[in-house]
């Protein structure tokens, strides 16, 4: 095991163990406060949430752990182009709404709070790390998260992303190989660029940082964790390893395609959201493509028909964020999956100190 | 270190590391010997040669070591559509043969020799390794090389192909990652669907197979060998990190390019050979795209732009294969970089061991 850093010590961690924000009900307050009891940290994915539901997520875990949690969101991103016409967007994703029994979508509505509306919740969340995807936030958001006593860690996916964190004053830096599921980080590189391995993301951000680089992407068991910390990261985040735990909120469907599926059958795609994003392949993926409206606006356009279809258990209409080490994939409790980590973790290190 | 494997032992290595076969230039006879010498084992590419100059490297290499040295091939592919036209993709390359002072490349004549040609060069050639790449070869090959007493490899991009190669016979899987330069091996998936992070591929590559999986892709120093093994590797192939070897066949100013370049300047292209291999981005990667003759016609039909630009030191014409480790890059000599890669990886061990 690394030794302790600042980011472990602060944090009271017993396992530099994370468990990757997963917005849109992957996660739920019930596995970030089994990760946390278990003596890692869970991250709660908040981007889509308002104030209100923030702090009713926030109390939830609270309710049911003691220990540090955390909560992430997405930066303020500039606002996308609206287009003239939804109707073309609209009439491509018609027919799963039909066949799904619902109404076709409508045209977005502005959204009814901002991002400092959002982060205005989570500093009086309760949580003691906060992390932010997409994009720098502005220095006064890490200084007013910092002041109330949080760890903050932003996501880089190339080493210029991850100097430009350090230089706006994180506590630590998230290190998104490609392997990660779900939305990539990139913002400084275009990320067809920055689809960097962790193999070769973690060491290049280690050496170019003096803050506490958390590895992700791939990480599914604990060899990978050996080697996250082979590579000089003093943490590990992880979250398709998390999303067929027992309390993650992702439908039993979701869980059971993940066990299903294997290393190569995921893909980069705008389909579901606007912007990139690592999932299993599906048919509204390979269907609907890449030429979407921007980010938030496509997903909002689809939230009914992913909502729906979580319910009804159709994983051809959900989107299937996923990483690339599904054959990895376990079901348990999550608080069995930390225990289970930190052994096989410790295994290995013996095995390779041989 | 990993616990001594039949990989290792039957090929008296003192290191498991592996020098990747660099085909075209990149390696050099005296690369091969020199990693061989330092105890690991050099793997010369010898693609494009014809058997008259496999058995000259062959004795070139043996006569500067008599450690165990290895070649490599590329594997029977059939034979590309040959396009009715080949004016096109001649006009395409002609200005970069006019600014080089080139008379416009010829269409590519028939090859004159076979891979069953090269291969009798090889099983003559003393090497005690013989590892292959793009596809499986046929199953009497392997037993021929076996039967002289080579150790057999086959490269892997998903755990498919890996489990493809393992039932053909071989001795060991090269499970290449998405990180790594050059060509991508892949042959049972389209490659972008094999585009795996080694952080991700090899565990699950090591879980489907009983032979020793060799680590490829972003591997550039101890760290990243000790990542590897705590992923299981019983043993690491690395290309780019000998590539800027005093050693190494590429030019010095491809050697400079790459120690100037990043993690994100590198993409897949067809561009220069008609397969997809990942390479440093430069003029004629962007200006020539993907939309080519297939492999090996269009690596024919740039080859004496390459060879010229390669002596002219003109890297915007050059095939600058690299992986993403680019920052890591190093200059020396070849048994130099051996040692401190023993060095750093038991540092590393030692280090998360604590």
């Amino acid at each position: 095991m690394p030794l302790p850093t600042m980011l472990t010590e602060r944090l009271g961690l017993n396992h530099p163990i994370i468990q990757a924000p997963m917005a849109g009900g992957g996660d739920s307050p019930a596995l970030v406060a089994a990760v946390s009891e278990a003596g890692g940290i869970g991250v709660f994915g908040a981007a889509y949430l308002a104030p209100a539901q923030i702090a009713e997520a926030a109390k939830s875990i609270r309710e049911r752990t003691r220990r540090p949690f955390g909560l992430n969101l997405f930066s303020p991103l500039p606002t996308p182009e609206r287009p003239k016409d939804f109707a073309p967007a609209i009439a491509r994703l018609a027919p799963y709404y039909v066949e799904l029994g619902l109404p076709p979508p409508e045209v977005p509505a502005p959204p009814t709070y901002s991002f400092d509306d959002q982060f205005a919740a989570v500093l009086e969340s309760g949580a003691a790390m906060f992390s932010f995807t997409f994009a720098p936030v502005p220095s006064q958001t890490i200084a007013a998260a910092k002041a109330k006593g949080m760890v903050v860690a932003g996501t880089a996916t190339t080493v210029e992303e991850a100097v430009a964190l350090e230089k706006l004053g994180v506590d630590a830096v998230v290190a998104q190989g490609s392997e990660a599921g779900g939305h990539r980080g990139s913002f400084a590189q275009p990320f067809e660029a920055a689809m960097i391995g962790t193999m070769a993301l973690v060491p290049q951000i280690v050496d170019a940082v003096r803050v506490p680089v958390i590895a992700s992407g791939g990480i599914m068991d604990g060899r990978g964790i050996a080697a996250a910390f082979a590579l000089g990261a003093s943490a590990v985040q992880m979250g398709t390893a998390f999303l067929t735990c027992d309390e993650a909120g992702a439908s039993d469907a979701y869980k059971e395609k993940i066990m299903a599926s294997r290393e190569h059958e995921t893909r980069i795609t705008r389909a579901f959201s606007g912007r990139p994003a690592r999932g299993i392949v599906n048919r509204v993926m390979t269907e609907v493509g890449d030429e979407v409206p921007g980010f938030p606006l496509q997903n909002a356009l689809t939230r009914p028909m992913r909502t729906a279809a979580g319910k009804a258990g159709r994983t051809e209409y959900l989107s299937l964020w996923a990483g690339q080490g599904l054959r990895l994939a376990r079901r348990q409790m999550a608080g069995e999956l930390v225990a289970r980590l930190v052994a096989e973790t410790r295994a290995t290190i013996s095995r390779i100190g041989n």
